[in-house]
């Protein structure tokens, strides 16, 4: 095979170490919060039969999920969102557990997508799904733990939408729109298309009175005093009052919660899969141009699944989310380097160099041993180069077994007396692992 | 949609969350003595070009890939194996880190196999690979590396047969065989199909000495010795002298690193894919029958990505050694539980109840909240059934707020004293969650 051009396919990524350290902290920082507030990890596979993963992820999905045939003659693709796979487990496997059942994935999810304007085709979510639970209150956790777990991101300058699809279906049911209308409207909303919803709107010869009603929903956006502006518009949709009775209760209980902060209304505000029913909601980060998290509720969808359940949940786009903590604060994510160093030694010292080192790793040092016998110059260089703190020298001098410690910057001191602690019966000889090596 | 007969396509599965733990809790052990040895982790796509993927991993692979055409029209199948894309990854990226690399992954792999016989096509793999270094130190580092992480996985009684590709193919070569011929007479070998073997040789019309050299291979397994015993059937093959050098400076490397218990030579190990080149090692657990890890030294794939540097590592199957250990010591994996409660309270009380919610989750407690205002017994019986330690419930008593906890077991007084820590100024009235509820 000859070198290739392109090394890997279109939209897909490699992660070396520095960088995937960042994500791992990151993650670390998510999961964590989902552990403390109850939830439980799950685990399912990548790919899955494709009218499971497509039973109502709907038209945003549509033509963009990988697909192919197992070997035994299935059609499967590679699950787009984590949601649905979830519902699919939890109705089959899980039903005793519920009442209601909150579990936490992070987890790879794949969908075409064009890689030019910078999305992804390979993409990781952190998420958590709260499966048999009707209550809003139900959805305000929902809210509440996603801002949590931006928060312990270390994310600053962020904003959640919330929003209700009986908001606004039963607006567009009361004014007696079509099912393609219907389609078309929110279709635009999720575009943020005002110009388009306004031409939509324009050719569909409502009453005055109804067009404004119509055309506000690109407009309904803000703070809870949003919820009075709705009930005007609401008319007599039982729907649409019932959804700002909804919105009215999660944003108290947000209150409650200490969560309100980055919190808006946003009553336009429509969600991409068809599996949403209720409260919905996105977030975005300041100064990045894009959605870093999004969920809602999805009553419908487990019963697809023979198991008729209410349920709510959320996914936050981990690449999104770094992309934009680090924005803010390159360093926040670099974890704090631990103590590590390259052991060498005469050959004829191999057992005591080699049963040093095991105790070094034991006591918790990282410790690399040198392979190939190199200069010492060779492996400071390199020691140097992937910031190791120290190289560990093993000679035989004139008195006796000597160990040379070549120490970085400023931690030397503190290092040496790490040293001196794990192997208390060697003699060390310290040098300053930058400078004073050429001297020795 | 209805329900389907089968959930899942075959060969996959889903994780719950209390062998999930466990898992995560054996990953957790192997990569964080990767990280002591001085190894960092790097990510790769799911899924790459088959031609990258495919260069050589050769007839074990053959046919076993799931392959599908990527949005761009490209053949890409998903990760067989996690050595040829980091060797890739590393060939393309990375030249400047080495001297050598070393590096962790923990990834799933796919490979069709029959589901019947219990084979998996979706697994976890945790390994590593040392790129750059020819030497047999690195084998031997990456044998030892393999021995901490499963004495380290709480693993007992397990086995690392070591052999040398170099011992096989010299002899082979020695006596003349055509590749055709070698080719089965390693494939018997993989097999540990001794009758097959005896089948082959026999019919090659070799002199008797030939002759017993091949059959030899099916039999060179055991201590040191076997090496003496190698070196007389090795004859004048400079190749299977110089493999039987190596396996001698790997074996005394083991010894001082600790590591030899486990240990056993099998001169006429082979494996699966066609990169290996060197010394190769594959790990089984006693009582189980498959293998759980192995590797070996590859020094030509990745100059296949244009970069000619010597390589060595391996992997561990993480399923298996799950399997292994739970069958060992079924209790080994639970990590301790962590104090958790549900909270729940009357409706006036919700800031001040949720505002305590919070101050506990930030002490560590893992605390859910009672969505559904459900009556007391229910969230009892729920709360012990999901394993939860207390229930704290608040309500407006006739002298103010009144903090009922209603712990499980014998832990009660440390947990009362625990949330009175955290929560100084509440007056709690401890019960016992199991049996004094009801005479509450």
């Amino acid at each position: 095979m000859s070198l290739r051009r392109k090394q890997i396919p279109g939209g897909l990524r490699d992660y070396l170490p520095e960088e995937l350290a960042r994500r791992r902290a990151l993650e670390r920082r998510i999961t964590e919060v989902f552990n403390r507030w109850g939830y439980r990890e799950v685990v399912t596979p990548t790919f899955e039969f494709v009218d499971v993963l497509e039973s109502q992820t709907g038209y945003a999905l549509k033509g963009s999920t990988y697909r192919f045939f197992d070997p035994d003659g299935e059609l499967v693709a590679l699950r787009p969102e984590m949601t649905t796979p979830i519902a699919r487990l939890v109705s089959t496997r899980m039903r005793t557990e519920l009442d209601p059942g909150r579990f936490w994935y992070l987890a790879n999810v794949f969908r075409y997508a064009d890689p030019e304007v910078g999305h992804r085709r390979e993409f990781y979510q952190a998420g958590v799904e709260i499966i048999g639970s009707g209550s809003v209150f139900a959805d305000a956790e929902s809210i509440a733990l996603c801002i949590d777990c931006l928060d312990g991101c270390g994310l600053r300058g962020f904003g959640i939408d919330i929003g209700h699809m009986g908001f606004v279906n039963g607006l567009m049911r009361d004014i007696g729109l079509e099912d393609r209308v219907s389609s078309a409207v929110k279709a635009a909303l999720l575009r943020q298309d005002l110009v388009g919803l306004k031409s939509i709107v324009g050719e569909l010869g409502l009453s005055k009175r109804d067009n404004e009603r119509l055309l506000a929903l690109g407009d309904l956006r803000g703070d809870e005093s949003i919820l009075v502006a709705g009930a005007d518009i609401a008319g007599n949709s039982e729907q649409a009052l019932s959804a700002l009775d909804d919105l009215k209760k999660v944003v108290s209980r947000l209150r409650s919660l200490g969560a309100m902060g980055p919190v808006s209304i946003d009553l336009g505000l429509v969600k991409n899969f068809d599996y949403y029913t209720g409260v919905i909601f996105q977030g975005h980060a300041f100064g990045v141009g894009y959605d870093i998290c999004g969920g809602g509720r999805y009553d419908n969808l487990l019963a697809q699944f023979g198991y008729d359940s209410p349920s709510t949940g959320f996914a936050i786009g981990i690449e999104r989310v770094l992309a934009a903590v680090e924005q803010g604060n390159p360093d926040l994510l670099n974890e704090p380097r631990t103590v590590s160093g390259v052991v060498t030694f005469e050959e004829s010292l191999e057992p005591v160099a080699l049963a040093d080192t095991k105790r070094l790793r034991q006591s918790g040092i990282v410790v690399e041993v040198e392979l190939d016998a190199r200069p010492l110059d060779t492996i400071f260089e390199r020691a140097v180069r992937i910031g190791r703190s120290f190289v560990l020298s093993y000679s035989r001098g004139t008195d006796g077994l000597r160990c040379d410690v070549f120490v970085r910057g400023e931690n030397r001191e503190q290092i040496a007396s790490r040293l001196r602690e794990v192997l208390p019966s060697r003699r060390f000889f310290l040098s300053c692992l930058e400078t004073d090596h050429t001297e020795r």
